[in-house]
């Protein structure tokens, strides 16, 4: 769909007027959980996904069928300050591993049973070093968010959104330190494998951009424009389509964070549609997920990005909702209550 | 595949020659891994798994396409001791709710893409009350044992064992404590859910089972003969069956958990082909799963038994699999390495 904005005041007023989960769905969902043949509460955290699923879905008997991994691609300014351990050429040597189905995220997909967009954000213009200006001109921000609101095929009962783009670890430090707070050691990471000399100089990075844009950082979007790069903000612009549109999304690791961590800023209701898949290696990201009230489904050391840890939890989702929409009741089954 | 044992003499002559680990597939597997197109180690557990999985499968690049749920329900002669939340003819409903296809691992399997086989052992002639005497005669061991043996489809390329018993947690809390030392209350549970005087009543039949038993409990089939079930023991048989023929296992909950835990103490090395598809809201299956040297994969609040939670885990397998074979490597992608 087309976005409906043309401006960040346009983006902003999205947030005024954004649809509730459906009640009465939740209310069907919960009372028929009640009546499946287990004991009460026997499939713990996967009872709640599939309520909360039921709710933003609008249904109290839920499919989960058509689940959609919009992958976002843009690269850095600040790539070219060594915070990677890879040159950065390889985000667009990426994007054509995932178009020719050779990346992890590609087999996670099949195994997910999910459909895989790739959206390339004008990968030959590099946003600027935000140590030296801001990333991005606001036209510039408002065409990433657009160009991530309408990446969401509006037939997808489930979203994930991933990304690559190399530096970009290095620009979600910095945004969730200007969002959160506290200093830039706190929020930057290995990323792809940097350590030692190299963490110390992408350490430094974070916080010169921090000391750069001192006095924007009070605004979420200011935050995302001098920060951040066009994948985190077409991110960014996706989970607001879902919000609107009141499609599940499940969060992938620290940089998806960063992005719904300035929706989150802008207004906390507005990741209510949201899951956290799984918390990454990377250093910060359990601080982050607790920073925007997120318990993480997995927790298997994983640090790749491209949705990989939110495409291993489609699954898991999807065990939650065929449970709560095809198993029988006691009286249908004939079994003694508890 | 019939049974190679007709006696517990016969079984315990199982573990004098385990096969070991695929030590060429494990090298292969591991090799790969490092030439994929992903930073070093990104893929976190997932990249353990998929060489766990290479070198019992026995294969550098191996597809994981026919997993088996075995299912085997038994009934206890102390589920006439109230332990139990449920009345004992909820063994033989949830078998029949099974056949039906209207339970939690039914649809669980069909997210897993899963076959399942349910085993009914003696339903209409629940073991002994094991306060009183022993739960089986040896005869009655090996029939279950050899029982969950033959269950395993000879085709299958990764195993789950499930289980459906009311009264079944008792049992394992009591094959837990005569196992692994500590009192009655250490390792007694709220199964599906006793609390207050029931589960104190539930705690007291622990303890007279580990006293009326003392001397019996130092040999690990004596606890499983003793304080077991039949569908205990089968989920045992089947598990050494899985190692003989060196197929994968993923465990299940607490009661799992103490069948393969009687086959850890007979060899630790028993275990080496099973990994921990979740840790169960059960108290005691944390210190249940360090006891045997296994490290969960989720942790979801689960306690339904029945296979659920390592069902919900093969998908995270099936992923990490599908990431190691189907990967391109850097070489092949053209992307440049880190």
């Amino acid at each position: 769909m087309k976005a409906p904005f043309t401006s960040l005041a346009g983006f902003r007023a999205v947030f005024e007027t954004l649809p509730q989960v459906d009640a009465e769905a939740v209310e069907a969902a919960t009372a028929r959980n009640e009546t499946l043949t287990k004991p009460k509460g026997a499939l713990g955290r996967l009872e709640d996904l599939a309520i909360w699923y039921a709710g933003w879905i609008g249904d109290g008997r839920p499919a989960l069928e058509r689940p959609q991994v919009a992958i976002f691609a843009g690269n850095h300014g600040i790539a070219a300050r060594g915070v990677s351990a890879f040159p950065p050429e390889v985000t667009v040597q990426m994007v054509a591993n995932y178009r020719a189905g050779g990346a992890a995220v590609n087999q996670l997909c099949h195994v997910a049973g999910a459909s895989m967009t790739v959206t390339e954000l004008e990968l030959d213009r590099p946003t600027l070093d935000f140590t030296v200006s801001p990333a991005m001109t606001e036209d510039e921000l408002v065409a990433a968010l657009a160009a991530g609101w309408e990446a969401v095929d509006d037939e997808s009962d489930l979203l994930v959104v991933g990304e690559m783009g190399i530096g970009n670890t290095t620009a979600a430090a910095a945004i969730a330190a200007a969002l959160f707070g506290g200093t830039a050691a706190e929020w930057t990471g290995r990323g792809s494998g940097v350590a030692g000399s190299a963490l110390e100089a992408k350490t430094r990075v974070v916080a010169e951009g921090l000391e750069r844009h001192g006095d924007a950082l009070s605004d979420p979007l200011e935050v995302l424009r001098c920060l951040g790069g066009r994948e985190i903000a077409a991110m960014a612009g996706a989970i607001a389509r879902a919000r609107v549109g009141r499609t599940p999304v499940i969060l992938d690791g620290f940089i998806c964070t960063s992005a719904a961590a300035v929706l989150h800023a802008l207004t906390p209701s507005a990741l209510d549609h949201a899951i956290a898949g799984h918390v990454s290696a990377e250093g910060a990201h359990p601080a982050a997920l607790a920073r925007i009230g997120k318990e993480p489904l997995l927790d298997l050391g994983m640090r790749l990005g491209e949705g990989t840890g939110a495409i291993v939890a489609i699954n898991i989702l999807r065990s939650a909702v065929a449970c709560l929409s095809g198993m029988a009741t006691f009286a249908e089954a004939g079994v003694s209550g508890g």
